[in-house]
């Protein structure tokens, strides 16, 4: 049956590429959760618009769900493919499609990779100034579809902030060219940023208009070591209120123990509970100053400037290094935000909370705290099963949600909710809410063939 | 009937202001427009979020029509009530309701004047950096709902780009907390975006979460006089390519002349064709430079800048005071936008095309060209009637939106499809879009009580 299905595809589209091999079954078929099962039908790797809409008219008519797939760096399962969907992986169509130096707009492909179109915009003298740690795989399109975060929130927004056109193909197979580069267009509702963040439920994103912004100035990267968590916010403050930063992050001790068994140098003679790194813009005077007023107040231990772009390279990878250092462990990750003054209050509820819920296993805590962002993540005792893993952490998650409920937050800052956050939606979104987005996600996607089962059932 | 039904109301909200004066009916039922014969059936004015629900739950039962109304400064007609609906002005729910000082989130009530918020982000040292003439008058709520643009887009971008949470009251009469202020919030679809824009087609937003800004560096003001429309956009390059540009502007002899009838100030010696207003940031040097480049092109034929604030305000009324002045002509406005390389090409077309189409009317062209906007406005003959008048306009309308389709451009810019663009909206969207558009209004409007026949039938 699946085979003769497939031969449809086949005879509606005999250049496109489909995989059924066993082991690209399994590659395409998970993302950076590790938790499910691999089983899609198969992979289809189309290189056009008008594939992407054949395959979606002729998913409509078999009732095949597809599931779109970047570089399934994904941390929140949504490109997982576990129940006999057909993977669309958008790996070749990664080509620049139009740069307009004058609007500074450039058009990909949204297979492209992050770290690609960073360079591409580098080469004309601009940034693209969204960046993170999966550069290297995540796709453009991956980004969009979570809205993806990173290191360069603080100054620069989120990656829905620089898209500036989307052409998508939706779950009906209609190619929309949405916003066209437009700075402003006000004739009714904005369907891009429906698209952005909607993890391939509502059609696959094809090709992506984002802007180019002007280069930062050079930055002084600096590492401080920190007595305690309500150092943090302190610090952040001291520095955001004296200096023009460029990013604000933290990691605990036991991210950097990770990090360190992974390779990385250690910074400092000794270890502290607590470290936040920051790039402050280079020919800001007054770092050495807000360095010692927070000795001072016995919020930092000790501290470094980068000497050289070497050195501040090194300096990042101890927090860029974390996620990769974790993944042995299987962690079971939390990414969540609330406001920042609601920061200390929020911390001191979920670190009791969790300390409670986990006396037993290791806990990571780092992230983009200067945003509200923060990354908690588990690690699985080797000993444990994976299923009974998770069970213990989803007790502790419910409890977290709630707490992020009373402090006004929300169980996904940057990952999604995919999979893996699906059970605390509504948590973070209200049932009306949650209502009209089951009522959107019908609207253009009427067979409920785009990712089913990710974000809602 | 409509007694009974509006005592039903009364019933359910017996503090609820309620006016049915024919002068009130007058005047809150047209907004800046005035082409529409004003026919509510009263004026509401509610006070709190849980009476905009009271009476959209009355609406529903009685399928009444819902006009939501801020400032009526609009000029697309959207806020026009001319079918016996009830119109829902926020004109009492003008209070602040928080300020967060670290996260630099205002709350208000979405009634409140832009100018009055723009004063309260002033009091604490900085500012909400969306401006343009109908300041005093038009509200946060109605800025909103037509993603308002204005004088700083092109350093600080439209409306939408400082929203970071909504209170509405949607058609289904449900209240909607949407992004609660949060950062980063990837947990399901952005309705918040897809109210921004919405032109009160889905619901009645009731309180509105900005973020503010840093103020921006002292700027210094200059006039430029130009020899032809040739000139103005290699003038707004040049100056953009070697300064900090905080805004752009340019307006036509025509547009001048009205502003000086209404009692401006010449500022040159002699008319000229065209004229360029900017502020570029005041530190900057080579503002003189620029300047000589530009005369010696031959593309500048004079120049003015400004040596006091009280000196750059009376510019800044040259090209402020344009629409004020030009109401008495009951003036046809088309809010027109294209990437701005198109735009030598598109006005190349548009000036041929108005120019045989309108012989005999007088044109005056002005807006916020560096955004890739264009303000169209014919001046009606005092002799023609308004009927025959918007007949001829539209013919000519119809043939501009062709082209803007051609040139990848958008009927709207900033003021929003309403009645006015309505019949030219398929030319900026697709077929498929609009109807995900219908789809997406009968999701949060089921009964379609909310400002019906406004941008789709
Ligand atoms: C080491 C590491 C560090 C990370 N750091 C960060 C960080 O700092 N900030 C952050 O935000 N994320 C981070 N991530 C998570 C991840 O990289 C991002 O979520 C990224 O945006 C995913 O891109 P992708 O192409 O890999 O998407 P995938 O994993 O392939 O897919 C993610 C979701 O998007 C959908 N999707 C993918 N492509 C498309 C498309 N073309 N059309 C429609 N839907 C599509 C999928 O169906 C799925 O729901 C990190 C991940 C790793 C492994
Ligand atoms: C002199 C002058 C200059 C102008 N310059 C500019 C400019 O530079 N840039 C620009 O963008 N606009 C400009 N405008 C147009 C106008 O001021 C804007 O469109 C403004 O955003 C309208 O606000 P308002 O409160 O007056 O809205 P209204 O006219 O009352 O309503 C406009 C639309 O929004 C809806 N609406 C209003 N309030 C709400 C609410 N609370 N909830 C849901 N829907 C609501 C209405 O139903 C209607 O569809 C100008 C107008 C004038 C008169």
């Amino acid at each position: 049956m699946n085979a003769t299905i497939l031969d449809d595809l086949r005879a509606a589209l005999p250049q496109l590429s489909l995989l059924t091999e066993a082991a690209d079954l399994e590659h395409y078929g998970r993302d950076w959760t590790r938790r499910w099962t691999p089983a899609p039908l198969a992979i289809a790797l189309p290189t056009t618009v008008e594939e992407i809409a054949a395959i979606v008219r002729w998913a409509r008519e078999h009732k095949i769900a597809l599931v779109p797939s970047g570089g399934r760096t994904g941390l929140s399962g949504g490109a997982v493919a576990a129940n006999g969907e057909l993977v669309l992986s958008l790996e070749k169509m990664r080509s620049t499609l139009e740069y307009d130096p004058v609007d500074r707009l450039l058009t990909v492909q949204a297979g492209m990779a992050l770290e690609t179109l960073r360079s591409i915009a580098a080469g004309h003298g601009l940034q693209y100034p969204v960046d993170f740690a999966a550069r290297g795989s995540a796709s453009i399109g991956g980004t969009v579809a979570t809205n993806a975060g990173g290191i360069q929130v603080l100054r620069h927004g989120n990656t829905r902030e620089w898209i500036a056109g989307l052409t998508v193909v939706d779950g009906r197979g209609e190619v929309l060219r949405l916003n066209r580069g437009l700075v402003k267009n006000s004739s009714g509702y904005d369907l891009r940023h429906l698209f952005v963040a909607s993890e391939g439920t509502l059609g696959v994103i094809a090709e992506v208009t984002v802007r180019l912004a002007d280069r930062d100035p050079p930055a002084s990267t600096v590492l401080f070591a920190l007595p305690s968590f309500a150092a943090i916010m302190p610090v952040f403050a001291a520095l955001r209120d004296r200096l023009r930063l460029q990013s604000f992050e933290f990691f605990d001790a036991c991210a950097l123990k990770h990090v360190l068994h992974a390779g990385a140098h250690a910074p400092f003679d000794q270890p502290y509970p607590y470290y936040a790194i920051a790039d402050v813009d280079a020919d800001e005077a007054g770092l050495l100053e807000v360095f010692e007023a927070c000795v001072n107040e016995g919020r930092v231990e000790d501290g470094l400037i980068a000497a050289s772009d070497a050195q501040a390279s090194a300096l990042w990878r101890l927090r860029e290094g974390i996620t990769e250092s974790l993944a042995p462990h299987t962690p079971y990750k939390n990414d969540v935000v609330v406001r920042t003054p609601r920061m200390p209050a929020f911390l001191a509820e979920a670190q009791s909370l969790l300390g409670a819920a986990y006396p037993d296993f290791e806990v990571a805590w780092f992230g983009h705290i200067g945003d509200g962002n923060l990354h908690i993540n588990i690690l699985k005792p080797a000993a444990l099963s994976q299923a009974d893993f998770v069970q213990a952490c989803e007790r502790a998650t419910k409890l977290l949600s709630e707490c992020l409920q009373r402090h006004g937050g929300s169980i996904s800052a940057e990952h999604g909710i995919g999979l893996v956050k699906k059970p605390y939606l509504h948590q973070t979104r209200s049932d009306a809410e949650i209502a009209a987005m089951r009522g959107i996600k019908a609207v253009f996607d009427p067979d409920g063939i785009m990712n089913p089962g990710k974000v809602f059932d």
